[in-house]
């Protein structure tokens, strides 16, 4: 069984008026995010990932310790990550604790603007900045090699409305090149990534803006769901982290 | 001075005569490419290329020895081919002898079809296959990173007709991915790429289908003088081959 | 369960007086191959890699069409290649088969000096060629990382003899840097590396010189079982072949 | 001309008294240090690296701000990191300076313990731990492609005693993989390899420890010159850094 965590910087349902400071979705905007995604995003990534060999759970930026607390943490075989307005809101002390779990072994799938988040930063050593553009257009996005396991059901995605991420992308080289997109503005994206970062496996993946309904699209879903069992820590991690000893000097 | 060699599957411009059995090229469609590079596309390239540091000479396939003798090829630093149904006429011995001189140092640049050319097939190892289309479509090139030595001037090109080239492209991870291009259908491709073989520097570029003036546009002509500079062998590899000795067993 | 050929260059066992002229093996060192592996060294490897998931079969190139059949190839899932000083009796048109069904998706594990084999240069499109010194010196091999699924239970292998083989190593930047190894004499070479090339998965592995005992190193058998797993060609590959097109032109 | 900046942890020499609570280095170490390096590490690594074309600084951890102010990175084109047992001083607002500055193209050199400098794991994204022992060893180090620019000069490196730093590294993947080094006991090490991240080109290479003399090496200055070059900003970052514009979000 993999145990799944997607992290979502909203609130959790029903709480909202809780955190009444939290930046941005003006209250026009919040009620076209519930329109597309009633219940919340993270609920909606939660269950569709649900699965035989899947467990998910759901974790809130308002929830204690933002949701990443220890336990959160060691219960988790890989993160799903979701965030766009609220990055600066994630505590550094927090940051570390994912991203050395990460390092670690954990799994862990960066989507859309996760790209700009604090871990995925972190993990990348870069800016992790893109162009974009706001007249969102149509996307298709391609496998260019149709056999990655990630890209099993999904060699061609085509996305009506899709806000418009393009290069240059400030990214170390990826280990794994998986989707390149286009935009109908003539924009292109590596939109699939993968990298390998200490024990763990990171994959970053475009799709996903709060006002479009991407996550409910059947090939979306696959390439995440997919991704889960490709980024998910080998049998050998979560055995062995403790036999294969990396001497550390005291500093 | 960088001594490049263009050579090009046409026939020397004014002896199609003595090569009425070279496959393609119809005669309306001959009529056509010579509209748009009247004097050939060999001489076109060689043309634009030519500079204070560059020298140029063309080569063609109805030279002697396919214009790819051991002196044409002991005179070349940097190589351009240009290739697209006569693939097949290249004899696999004079093949090899490019592909050992690529391998010893020469750089390597191959326009357009030539990624089906024998040579690149063969320092590649795979097919070079790619999916394409005959309706020919706006094409936007962009430098991932648009500060590398071969996209110096070029970050952005717009080429309002161009054969369409698509993924899947079955070539090795580049090792260095300069251009990647999306069409008006949607299409994307990995239009600009290098690879290190041996001693050698290669470069793959797509522009330039025959029908349409795309070699003249002057950000093509840019990408390709800086990729000249870019594949040029070092000095260390032009006086050091000898010093640098990989012993080989007798087989 | 996944089919492996072993295709050895030695003779099939009992039929070496059918083939006087095959080079190489003077009957001193044949003699000296026969004490260290009896039976052959093709059987020796089809035997430790026999399991309950893996089944196989020897080849040898005294075989009909030198072992490599389009019978056998349709039959095999990954082939395992050994092979010293009789590369150049492997015919053309066999190669050219055998690195054809590699990029259709058939993995591939070459042994030692199968880095000189034809079909591994083919892949590689460089000359594979390597220093290397006839004084064979202990050999430690590193995995760089040791939860690669590869060196699973193989992080450190040492080997009190082997023929030093060194850097420089004239292959493409492998995709996957799996083992390292350093050599008393203070050599080092990169002895364990994957690469993608088509739909297939490929596999270098150093060790195994035949008047070694090498092959029954439990490490070293380990690694090969595990890459067997590994370039094993993915389901979707198997099953998906046809379903993804790339439109080839007709040349 | 290029502008290096040679950082070291130690104290500005003369000035030790004034730092009497810098952790590390009691006296006897310190003699030990003295003299193989007279007048300090920094001092010696900037005097060999002076040349017609390249001026050179040394910036100690007790200068202000760390040594690391915004106008020495101003008036920096390369910077030379030495660190081993202070990188727990640097301040993180500084670290992040640097590194902000190394992503907009200044080049950087990590030479032998700075794997574990803060930048360079901010850059890596990694822990940058490794494996090593006290028993300081014969080192061997090999450009496994002797061409490489790095390289040149230097394909092979005898150190007589070097402290062993070995495999497994915690790093990603190199862009380009310069040295492997073997060690008398049988250990490796990915001993210099380069990376992109943004706009800046970053190398590590391993000599240099205190107490031995190896940074008077010729070859090892011969590298560290090359690598200088090698990692220099090109011209189109130093002009072009408004020129090509990423839009960045508020956030």
């Amino acid at each position: 069984m993999i145990r799944v965590t997607v992290w979502h910087e909203e609130t959790e349902p029903g709480r909202e008026k809780d955190f009444p400071n939290f930046p941005y979705y003006p209250e026009t905007m919040q009620a076209k995010v519930d329109a597309v995604y009633p219940g919340g995003m993270g609920k909606t990534i939660a269950t569709f990932l649900k699965d035989t060999d899947i467990e998910t759970r759901v974790s809130y930026l308002s929830d204690p310790e933002q949701g990443l607390s220890e336990e959160v943490l060691e219960n988790t075989d890989v993160l799903v990550w979701w965030g766009h307005s609220r990055h600066r809101l994630v505590e550094d002390s927090i940051v570390r604790r994912v991203c050395d779990r990460i390092l670690g072994g954990m799994g862990a799938i960066f989507l859309h603007s996760a790209h700009e988040s604090k871990p995925f930063r972190s993990l990348m050593g870069t800016s992790g900045g893109l162009s974009w553009r706001e007249d969102d257009d149509r996307e298709d996005m391609w496998a260019i090699n149709p056999l990655h396991p990630i890209a099993e059901g999904a060699a061609h995605i085509v996305l009506e409305e899709e806000e418009t991420y393009a290069e240059p992308f400030d990214i170390p080289t990826p280990d794994e090149l998986v989707y390149i997109s286009a935009y109908e503005g003539g924009e292109v994206h590596r939109s699939g990534c993968v990298w390998n970062r200490g024990r763990g496996k990171i994959f970053y993946f475009s799709p996903g803006h709060e006002t479009y309904p991407n996550l409910h699209n059947p090939q979306v879903q696959r390439v995440i769901k997919n991704a889960v069992h490709y980024v998910k820590p080998m049998d050998t991690v979560l055995e062995g982290l403790k036999s294969v000893k990396i001497q550390k000097r005291e500093m």
